[in-house]
This record gives C-alpha cells, sequence and structure tokens, in this order.
C-alpha cells in the first residue's frame, strides 16, 4: 500500500498572490497535498493580530489555477496570517489534521526581535498553539520581484526534516534565508534569536489639507555579538534557523520578583 | 532638593476614551508625571501588529482635560499599541527616557496565551524591547462598563514595586486582575504563563446580500494542570503576575534540531 502523501497547510502574509506564496506552493506540492489559505491583501506587519471585532470573509481562491501546479485548495481570507490559520484548522479542514503547516516565503527578513512584528511567523506560531508542526520562511530581500530560485533546495531540505522528525511540542522554526545577491549559501545553522531592535525614526509630512501625517521608517541594530544568533548565521551565508516558543514567560526573573514579596 | 517626579508612560489598546485608560491615567498621577499615547480607537486583538505600509496619524488629545486630575500631555493615534509606544518614545519623549510604561488596564483577560493576540501587553513588551521597565495590566471582565473600583491597590502596588526596583533587562509584566464580582482577592502571585488555547468555532452568516461571511468565536481551554499559572491563581482570587520575555528561542529545542545534521 502506498504511504498516504502529507498533508500540507500554507499561508503567509504578504498575500495569497505574492511570489513568495507561489515558491512555497509549488515546493510542497512536491512533498505532499497542499491546501492554501492566506490573505487576500497584504499583511505584512500585522504581528499576532486576530481579527475579533469585526467580520471575516473566506473565500474560494483562484490563485493558483492555471499555474504549473494542480491539485491545489485555495482560499483567501480578510483576515490576518493568524485568522488564516485558525480558519483553516476549525473551518477548512475541520478533522483532517495537517501533517506541516509551511508560511512564506516572506519578502524580507524576520530574523531577530522582527519575528515579533512578522504575521508571517504569527501563522506559524498560530499552528504551533494548535498543536502543529510548523515553519515559517522568510527571504532577506523585500522586494516584490525578489529572486527565489535559490531558496528551492533548503526550503524542502527544512521542509523534509520536519515531515521525518516532527517538531518538539509547542515550537515552530523561524527560518531566514539570505537574498540571492549575497551570493552562495553555505549551509543552515540552528540559531538563537539575536538581541537587536529597531531604531525608530518618523518622517513627518503634511497631507494635501495641511494636516500633519508621519511614516515610520527606522534602521535596525544589532546589539548582539553573539556568533550563535540569527543575524550571525545570515550575515555569514548561511540560513538560519530559529525554534520559537509561544510561552513568553521570563522563567529567569520568577525568583526575582518573588523576592519583591508582593 | 525634592525627588523628581517619575515620568510615566500610558498606552492601552481599547483606545484613548476608554474607562480602562481614564483609571489607570488617575492612578498613575499618584505616582507621576503622565504622558499618554494611546489608540485613537479600539486596537484590541492587534498582537503586536505594527503599521509599515501605512501612514500614522498623531494628534493631541482632550481626552483628559476636564477630568479629575490635571497635568496630562495626551496623545492620540491612528495605529496599534506597539506604534503609540514607538511614536512616544521616538517622537512625543525623544530624549526623555520614561522610568515606567503601563498599558491598560485591558477590558478582558490577557492571561495564558492571550498575551500573545494582546495589544495591551504588546504596548508592554514594545517598551520592553525598548529598554523601559513596562507593565500590562488587565481586568478579567470585558464589559464596557466594567467596575474598576477594587483594582486601585492593586495596580499602585505594582507600579510602585517596579519604579523602586526596576526590572531585569527585557523583561514586561503581565498582570491580570480577577473580575469585581469574583469576590475578595486574597494577594498577588508570580506565576508562568499557562499552557492553554482557544478552542474557534467560526459562526457562519449571510450578509445582506447573500454572502457568506464569519465571526470568530470560541471558548478558552486551560490544558495546564499546575498551581504555579497565571490561570490558577487567578481562579483562586489572586492577582496574577507573568513576566514575559521577548526573545521567543526555544533554547530546549536546540539540541535536538542540531542532532538532525542539517
Amino acid at each position: 500500500m502506498a504511504k498516504k502523501k502529507p498533508l500540507i497547510l500554507v499561508s503567509n502574509d504578504d498575500g495569497i498572490t505574492s511570489r513568495g506564496i507561489r515558491t512555497l506552493v509549488e515546493l510542497m506540492t512536491q512533498l505532499g497535498e497542499v491546501v492554501v489559505v492566506a490573505p487576500n491583501s497584504p499583511q505584512s506587519g500585522m504581528g499576532h493580530a486576530i481579527t475579533v471585532a469585526n467580520t471575516l470573509r473566506l473565500d474560494p481562491s483562484i490563485a493558483f489555477e492555471g499555474g504549473p501546479v494542480g491539485g491545489i485548495t485555495a482560499y483567501e481570507c480578510s483576515g490576518t496570517p493568524a485568522d488564516c490559520v485558525k480558519l483553516a484548522k476549525h473551518h477548512v479542514l475541520k478533522d483532517r489534521k495537517p501533517d506541516l503547516v509551511v508560511s512564506g516565503i516572506n519578502h524580507g527578513s524576520n530574523s531577530s526581535v522582527s519575528v515579533l512584528y512578522s504575521g508571517t511567523m504569527s501563522a506559524a506560531i498560530e499552528a504551533a498553539i494548535e498543536g502543529l508542526p510548523a515553519i515559517g520562511f522568510s527571504l532577506c530581500d523585500y522586494s516584490h520581484e525578489a529572486d527565489f530560485s535559490h531558496t528551492h533546495e533548503w526550503v524542502k531540505k527544512i521542509a523534509n526534516q520536519v515531515l521525518q522528525h516532527g517538531l518538539p511540542a509547542g515550537v515552530a522554526l523561524n527560518v531566514n534565508i539570505p537574498a540571492k545577491a549575497a551570493g552562495e549559501i553555505e549551509g543552515i545553522k540552528i540559531c538563537r534569536q539575536a538581541n537587536a531592535s529597531w531604531q525608530e525614526k518618523f518622517d513627518t509630512r503634511k497631507d494635501p489639507y495641511g494636516r500633519r501625517y508621519f511614516w515610520m521608517t527606522g534602521r535596525f541594530v544589532n546589539h548582539d555579538q553573539g556568533e550563535d544568533t540569527d543575524e550571525w548565521a545570515l550575515a555569514h551565508h548561511h540560513v538560519s534557523i530559529v525554534p520559537c516558543v509561544f510561552d513568553l514567560t521570563a522563567h529567569h526573573a520568577l525568583a526575582a520578583l518573588n523576592a519583591w514579596g508582593l
């Protein structure tokens, strides 16, 4: 008897018509049966937002019709990446449990602290909360026209490993891949999240009616000299993998707080 | 020479006109100089979303004029709670570093896994990323008309302790307070985040034009039998405090992943 094909749920945050999810869907069809539930519009920077005070739409999508791969069930959703995973799990797939949830491939890095702002990673972390093995993939290239060709082997290798081994309970992988222009990739490194932050600057402008508005801009500042971080790996031509938890407890701080005698 | 009053930044996710932030602002004026930067509309469930693909508005607010307390600088912002903290830090306060950042008091619990979806806690965690001591306060009562009177002593006690001791680097406190109707509060417990999840159900409806839409509903399921969790503390008439990190690295999973030989 032939082994059953694994069921793979695909989502993202750049929207269902982005080049990154097209790439990921094509790669995942080589590994299993693919179901897509992805946002119907770009949702970058949505973090772990969910739609609680508004309604949600979920409609069959033609985004992958006429493409190079067939047999894909696809839905587009008005909500956030986390909404997409919730709708996929509890409405679209119902009793069918995915063997793997993948999100991306994001146009732009989600390394270090950007994991918190990332809709791509929120889809993966939401899946981890639901007890599903999950990976968020990101390419360190923000361009709409980003070249994903060099990501194929790495994405398939990592997805295959997770299908084979599973993941520890409550863990999702944050995978970042250097841009094509950064040169040959030397390998994969398992990393911790670099301690970095965004130093924001707000570009102040006037609208056509004379009222002030802002654009958030900023630069990424890495405060972390460690050679075991995702930033270090990426800067040294490696794919970075950070295993991520959704338990935010600062276990190391419990004793100090208890000492306050509250 | 009189000791300088601490500078306290206040934000929230229910919006600048909510009863919860009004309460928090009034309490904080008893402890220091208050600056408010809060959303101009409700932002519940926004998680750690930030506004990257759109413009931001930030305008002086009259929300606290004519109230029982004076001397409050207040701004209302079109963005998310995380945006508010970024704008406060890098535009409103600039070279003035807050001694404390508080967010809330949220109308509704942000215990356990709800911390991830919480705009209230994202404001606090954003402040922690910026290196500032921060606390998110939530009341386990979703009502717009929630009674906050019993929270005063606990909120002031915890804020005072953080002003006195500071917090370990990169740690923000997630404080949840039982609803007034739950009875007398017996004390405070320092906790870990309970391992729980939301079991979603999607209420399917038809709009007036015959097209389908959904409301996300669900029930909270606590999988965690521990007596050291926030859920346990709240169920046993205690204020829960979970210290939270923004480093999501699953350090316990690094060895297992390295063993894959990627």
